[in-house]
């Protein structure tokens, strides 16, 4: 793990630009308190439509890191700004173009979504492994955001204790399969009227997780209009299951 | 409004208990906190099948009061423990059976509980003048509770500036009608395998109301599993629209 740059925030937390890889090809950040007890993690991951640096993220990552978190996030492969193979691009064109016309998309996005997931875990667990091997952040260790990653991540990694995934309407078939296995606590954030994500469908995934505890929030609106409150909201389930 | 008797709990909170009506016929407990300023009102319905001494709905009374609500519930006319008609006793008979032998109760459901909203209805609007008439007591008001009440007096009431709805599967007809003129912000709070309140028709009432500002909060488990963090989750709502 390489820091490429470092800043003191005014509300005290420490923003650090990192890679990783071989390469140095994985882009990250990680925000930490300004406590140097060790903290919880919390793995904050986007799909591929954002980059890591996109505001709202951000702020979350922040406001959970004052209040007691170490929070990280990178551009997996093929995410964010990460360069896409020609195939990549074309299908995501595909899929634009499809959701405009209201055609059905579940080929088209199981094509591109499905090994996104599987190329992104990698790079997730290189960024895990590196992450808790720094002093000052301990564990338990929470994921947040893309519901599919959330799942490949939850039931093969231990070290995951909670949950909070975010639009999960269209999910991979292995995901959905695999659904079942998550067993760690959810909170599952739904937005009634996301255009991308069927709403039925979140719904039908929501009952299939394994977990005992699982919660379900949903909010009026399209995808992107998850109201502010609900970043508190999954702070607090992080308290409950981290702290 | 004539208080019958008064305690300070040992968290401050005064719990008084109350008579309204022209023969006293209502009766009713209401919570205070220690400060004398002026707080906001929630009013805590239940339904017919609990008595306003039902534990989970005190504690969750004294939850607010210590946040600095005034917090009052009344066993309305047909609900707790007031006296019932032969023909209500009877139709709450037919309603178990028929839910126990998994017939359709839609018909009974109707008969019984329509009237015994209408008939609540007038014992609320009395006991939120004599509560508003107090001193210590000033606005806005919050609903938290029964659904097809709450739709009622929220569709009616000016003075009702935000809602908490729980179980709303069977609500009677006119209410779910109702429900579209509902603009309040609300929290609506559903158990996932509530035995009693067929989860489709939750999430289609909860899709059915007018408000712009609607959250939905589900959680696993049946009618009385509802977990303690959303007592929690339903004072912060109350406080973003009520302070």
């Amino acid at each position: 793990m390489h820091f490429t740059s470092e800043q003191r925030l005014d509300d005290g937390v420490l923003e650090r630009e990192f890679t990783l890889g071989e390469l140095g090809e994985i882009p990250g950040t990680l925000w930490t308190p300004a406590s140097a007890a060790p903290v919880p993690l919390i793995l904050m991951a986007h799909n591929n439509g954002l980059p890591k640096r996109e505001p709202r993220l951000v702020a979350r990552a922040r406001y959970s890191a004052v209040r007691g978190y170490a929070v990280a996030t990178i551009d997996a492969s093929g995410c964010g700004d990460r360069p896409r193979t020609t195939a990549e691009e074309q299908a995501r064109a595909d899929l634009r173009r499809a959701m405009r016309a209201g055609e059905p998309v579940d080929d088209i996005f199981e094509s591109m979504v499905g090994p996104l997931v599987e190329k992104a875990v990698p790079d997730w667990w290189t960024t895990l492994d590196a992450l808790l091997s720094l002093p000052g952040i301990g564990g338990p260790v929470g994921y947040s955001g893309w519901t599919a990653l959330g799942i490949r991540l939850a039931v093969n990694e231990p070290r995951i204790a909670a949950a909070g995934l975010f639009a999960g309407g269209y999910v991979p078939q292995a995901q959905r399969e695999e659904a079942r296995r998550v067993t760690v606590p959810l909170l599952f954030l739904l937005q009634w009227d996301d255009e991308g994500n069927p709403r039925q469908r979140a719904l039908d995934l929501f009952d299939a997780f394994g977990s005992k505890e699982k919660t379900l929030h949903a909010n009026l609106g399209g995808h992107t209009g998850t109201p502010w409150f609900e970043a508190e909201d999954g702070n607090r389930f992080f308290d409950r299951h981290l702290k």
